[in-house]
């Protein structure tokens, strides 16, 4: 699937179609509507800054999408914690990290579920922030189309904010974004031993 | 105050306290304890990955210490939202953002105001999370003395977990914490006239 990405015609009329968007919004930009955040890079603090912006939100009495895409059945702090608010919705991609399953199939299978999920959402103006965890991923493997998925970013409800996560972003993903930060690792606990903590990494 | 820490041998003094404390903690690192993240940078993003890990550790039944440096009494979403959670002590520093009060020693006041809520939580284990929101502009600013800060962080609780948030991190703070992020501006919504988002930025 979506092996036109790479070919140069589809990538240019991809990124015209990208500019002329975000020509129109820099042109309305004084207008209160929905921002992209794009938190990228190989740093910590992607996956808990979108999950702090998901606190803010709610703390606004605005209503919230999660989509988690590569937690698997993992068990988290922050499904403990969320699930149990209001105005939430809060949805994991099934089947565990990719680099476990071992199987694109599947894995392309499991994608396209949770991209539904996703598209729920960013198609109904009544969600006031939709956050798609760890979303790049599934882009840099091709298990999504991007051409799809920035076609449905671009359309989404107006003052709809939407925060996506994870390395690697493509530059199509970056042009898009209005707000994007690389999260670039100075150092890492892992790194002299430390294993993943509770409270911080999960 | 603290003006000895531009001092060449204070430095190197304190770098050195520093190193022995972070050479014993690599060597203890199997063990499950306290990890010390900092977040800096320029970009979007630090402050809202405190609160991700704050959401994170609660849902995991921990009880966690937030101090909000530099808020004063702007109202955010995250205050509405973490206030009325359970096992959560909450703190924010009187007065607002420095900028605005223009005023050197009342600053200085507040600000050992709100470091004093900090320790009396750097020194109780029985917060398994202390979040400094923006610490390091009252040290950037000389507001609080840099060595007796980092002094109370070296000494907290073995257990403890531990986020420093904030622009223009020390070289002490970098040395001392086991996870650093710096968090780079790549582009910013406000950079193209679009204003602070509710639920994203506050």
């Amino acid at each position: 699937m979506a092996k036109t990405i790479k070919d140069p015609e589809q990538h240019k009329k991809r990124m015209q179609a990208i500019k002329s968007h975000v020509d129109k919004r820099i042109a309305k930009a004084q207008e209160d509507k929905g921002t992209f955040v794009l938190l990228t890079g190989n740093g910590k603090g992607k996956s808990s800054s979108a999950l702090g912006m998901v606190a803010r939100a709610l703390g606004h009495g605005m209503k919230v999408g999660v989509v988690q895409f590569l937690k698997g059945e993992w068990n988290t702090g922050e499904i403990d914690f969320f699930k149990q608010q209001q105005g939430i919705r809060w949805e994991i991609m099934p089947a565990g990290f990719t680099w476990e399953t071992q199987n694109r199939e599947s894995d392309i299978a499991s994608s396209q579920q949770a991209w539904t999920q996703a598209i729920e959402m960013l198609t109904d103006p009544s969600f006031d922030l939709v956050v798609l965890d760890e979303l790049t991923y599934l882009l840099h493997y091709e298990y999504l189309n991007e051409d799809a998925v920035i076609e449905v970013l671009m359309q989404r409800p107006e003052n709809q904010h939407l925060v996506v996560t994870g390395r690697g972003a493509s530059e199509a993903l970056v042009a898009l974004a209005d707000t994007v930060s690389e999260i670039k690792e100075v150092k890492h606990a892992f790194k002299i031993g430390i294993k993943a903590q509770k409270g911080l990494e999960f």
